[in-house]
């Protein structure tokens, strides 16, 4: 049962480690230039229609007041969003009409660069931690920094499964589940049948692995047990951008929200994950992700169980 | 409700026209030489789990009999199949670790360069017809021959959207079922948003669509309705030959044991497509294909059942 009313306006239920970013992104539909974007972002507004979350991220001085009360207004706790001298991120990128596969064209980590995350007092005993994509070796200080979280989840990508594998491997074993995408977990795994290559990553640490394949969905691994998500069919994939991180955000969203880490529950996180995807790729950065009611939460997430029924015999 | 045991032992249920061929397969996993292959063999042997089946296609004088026994011991129905002067149809193909795609080696058409479907007077009643990837010229001459079918199904490759565009065209205006692969249809339609592809392949003719993505499963769309049905996860695709033929033979196979067209039936036909394909990629040829019990086919419908399954909100 998912009720938008019954989220619980108390300490905070989830802990992101990401980027906030300005992208600049051009799409076979348009162009946006210096947006709101990064992996923290885009994780914090998607869960935020689901839970109290808390972002720690660092941003330069050129970044306007406008993003953060934007975060607060939905919800989210701004206090480990450091303001340092310097530049804020920007990436700069192009979709084709793969838009499974970004281009991308320049990176500026400028402040990134330095990023120590320091995870403020209050925030070290939240119960679900969600680490974006970022340097394996920073991700394991976060968890040097908080108490025994009930639920730690991780993302990353090949630029560190092949720059810091050890660092990664160190890193999952403390990670009870882990989302990823495709090509990555065959490259991660050394293995190009998927199902190897999620048992081989389950191996190491995770009990749940998540594999997102973009216009394909999701498929989750768990234990013995596979679950096999769609993506939402849009006529317009208008930009990709965030479509990953919104996705973490509506699954840990929701199990924050419910506080159930079984399995059928984690199903239904998925979908909430894919429903938040969903919503993101229509538009360029939070411009649909920031103002969805509950009720466009809900109709798609029934939208998703009506495409995926099949009777049973 | 399927139950093996109901299958019809009547007149034709099932009318198929396609190829018959040996085909040399090198996959990651092992080499196959010569072996039985075809869109109708496939095509038949899957349908034939579920009704009765004729096939409508032409061998060279090198074709043993020890096939036709085997495909007559399925309950399929081979006078259609001809044996002319000359050599059977050969292809010759490689499948790296990307499974859905095939490198043809060597293409010899040889007696199927001639090839003129013939239906014989006592096929010409069937109600259900799969015109399998032929020269769209030739399927439209198929359906010239038959009697008001209940239900045509075809397919189509890039070969022939390229080379004879219009002749597909016309044969689709006669077609209410259309299974095609998803690069394909994106072709086909000149759209690079399958949505949008969709929309205009139904525009065109057929009622249903269906979209086979590999090991990416299938997507139907049907009016304003879309189903969406993951794949069956192998550890190992053994050899992917064949399996766009076993899931239409699954598919129609369940739909003219059934009798049922409407959508809700539709989707089960797909998951029962999707069975079948799932088992004839765990093996060369017909081997795994050719000997499954009734009980295999439903035990693994259910587990596409549980692979798929999340709650209701």
């Amino acid at each position: 049962m998912y009720d938008g009313a019954r989220k619980k306006r108390r300490l905070m239920d989830i802990l992101v480690v990401g980027s906030v970013a300005f992208d600049s992104v051009e799409t076979p539909f348009g162009k946006a230039d210096e947006v709101l974007g990064g992996s923290a972002t885009y994780f914090s507004a998607a869960a935020s229609y689901f839970a109290d979350v808390g972002m720690v991220a660092v941003v330069g001085e050129d970044f306007p007041d406008e993003h953060v009360e934007m975060l607060k207004d939905r919800g989210v706790d701004t206090r480990g969003l450091k303001k340092v001298p310097g530049k804020t991120f920007r990436w700069k990128g192009r979709y084709d009409y793969d838009l499974n596969q970004a281009h991308t064209l320049e990176t500026h980590l400028n402040v990134f660069s330095e990023f120590k995350p320091a995870i403020p007092e209050d925030y070290r005993d939240t119960p679900f931690v969600f680490l974006a994509n970022i340097d394996p070796e920073l991700q394991m200080e976060v968890l040097e920094q908080v108490n025994e979280p009930r639920l730690v989840a991780c993302d990353t990508m090949n630029f560190w499964i092949e720059g810091k594998p050890e660092a990664l491997r160190r890193l999952l074993k403390n990670v009870e589940l882990f989302v990823i995408n495709e090509a990555e977990a065959r490259e991660f795994a050394g293995e190009p049948s998927l199902m190897k290559a999620a048992r081989k990553i389950l191996d190491s640490g995770p009990t749940t692995l998540i594999v997102k394949r973009g216009e394909y969905g999701a498929i989750m691994f768990n234990g013995d047990s596979i679950f096999s998500a769609p993506a939402y069919p849009l006529e317009d994939i208008f930009d990709p951008t965030g479509a990953g991180d919104s996705f973490a955000g509506g699954l840990i969203g929701y199990l924050a929200n419910t506080g159930d880490l079984s399995e059928n529950n984690i199903r239904k996180a998925i979908v909430f994950g894919s429903v938040m995807a969903s919503f993101n790729v229509e538009a360029f950065s939070l411009e649909r992700l920031a103002g969805l009611s509950h009720d466009d939460i809900r109709s798609r997430y029934r939208e998703f169980k009506r495409l995926t029924h099949f009777e049973d015999v």
